[in-house]
């Protein structure tokens, strides 16, 4: 721990690959960590390490300053906020909650709302960049939220990202993330079409990679799993069905904005597709498959 | 002239913005060169630097070795090959013809079928860059046809560009560069739909650009358009027109290959209508305009 910063009594509540990770960097930065997962078993290292084991999300809630949660969909983040045995009905008045789940902006509005009204502030701070990014603590971290409530944690914030942007009101930091999910789904429609079609005609697809992934039609995505895709590597990087979480939130979202987006109804249709195929549990540059092995003539659009 | 370079008898038929560019740097490197253009006054400069204008491509191709053409839509390149005042039917057997417009690969193959019954060889080499890797000598030419007629454009294709890759058999060049449109073709979509979720949220869109603009969502595009998009500049770099002739010809195309490429037809259904909405002049970043100004409710997908 840094001369400055403060030790913290925070608690920790979903330990996944994401979670171990940014809850290790708390405890390196010697912070108190309560800790709560579904599955016990995947907490015990960080026990080893000086962890305290909590048996719900209410008591970790009872037990810490700062309340910090990375859980899987917006049920979970509901249930573990606002059910009977939640962080809202049990942390103190002053606690600070931050979920960094990807999760709806709506919801974070909610939980806002409902920590208001017992004295507490919560944020939304999703981030991305990946089990990696978790790993080496270099993630970006994109909250929404009151400034008072993202000032307290922005040293927590330090102990596991180093892209650290605060959006705006409660639901800002989810906002951003939906726009980069945004992003990338089309970007994988791109890179997943030109690839096909490459193939489709008959081109060698490694010189097409090499050819057009230094100009305009260049990307992150491009660059990063086209290569993957043209091995048939479909590994996961981040799973197939969280990306449909993810894009089926923000399709959720423009509802309410009133806001069309054929090109991610477009993505999110496809990637459910790869879903049902039996494909979930692979990486996003699956897509390739759908264009493979999935489309038949009745699809066109 | 480099030491090793032939001096040779190029024709060059087409001086829009890249033609003259293109054709500049075939003087600079000493050959001699014949030119037609539909508008004469465009041939003034290169004829002024010592270019020699001829009356019809016919007339190019009768004075030349090797023939190139930059025109604008697959009905020209078809007319100027294949017409009777055309390359074809007036050039020497043994003729060189090359194609850089963004034309059609089907095309393409019939081209190279015509020129081989008369004793010449045809390429097709389209090219990405734009006016800027034109001016500078830098762009990217993707070449189909045969070995012998690569070898032969080499040092032509060294004055113009520096990526030069020879792609595969007649109509391989035209299938890379149809494969590099597609990509951009739903990579625009990302873009334009990332920034029109974050406008409807009531985000800060250069922060948005920021935070997402070094992830998994980044691409060429989002980082040199995305800006653009958010100042409501859309001078033209790339014209909407243009795009949409490219994304139709691999419609087409993937209409005979029986390859259906959703993301693909969706980008041309909306950037259809905004040539239909009278900004087929502006630059491919004015897609942004479909979703902040042309996009109803009626047109859910």
């Amino acid at each position: 721990m840094s001369a400055t910063a403060k030790k913290m009594k925070v608690g920790f509540i979903g330990l996944g690959i994401m979670g171990q990770s940014m809850a290790g960097h708390l405890l390196d930065a010697g912070h108190d960590l309560n800790v709560y997962n579904r599955t016990r078993s995947k907490a015990e290292d960080l026990i080893g390490r000086g962890a305290v084991w909590c048996d719900s999300p209410g008591k970790v809630a009872a037990a810490s300053d700062v309340v910090i949660t990375v859980v899987g969909y917006p049920r979970d983040v509901e249930e573990v906020y606002l059910g009977p045995a939640g962080i809202v009905a049990h942390a103190h008045e002053g606690a600070l909650l931050i979920d960094m789940t990807t999760s709806s902006p709506d919801l974070a509005r909610r939980i806002a709302r409902a920590a208001v009204t017992r004295g507490m502030t919560a944020l939304d701070a999703p981030v991305s960049g990946g089990d990696g990014g978790a790993r080496t603590g270099t993630l970006t971290i994109m909250a929404g939220g009151s400034d008072e409530g993202f000032a307290r944690a922005r040293p927590l914030f330090e102990a596991m990202g180093t892209t650290i942007v605060h959006m705006g009101a409660a639901g800002a930091g989810q906002h951003t993330k939906m726009a980069n999910q945004i992003a990338i789904a089309s970007t994988m429609l791109a890179v997943s079409e030109s690839l096909a079609y490459a193939e489709a005609a008959g081109l060698s697809l490694g010189q097409v990679l090499e050819v057009i992934g230094t100009g305009a039609a260049s990307s992150f995505l491009l660059n990063g799993l086209g290569p993957k895709m043209v091995a048939a590597d479909y590994s996961p990087g981040f799973f197939v069905h969280h990306f449909v979480k993810d894009m089926s939130i923000a399709l959720a979202e423009c509802e309410r904005l009133g806001l069309d987006l054929p090109g991610l109804a477009l993505a999110r249709r496809l990637y459910q597709r790869l879903v049902d195929g039996g494909y979930g549990e692979e990486g996003t540059q699956a897509l390739y498959r759908v264009y493979t092995q999935l489309m038949g003539v009745s699809d066109a659009v």
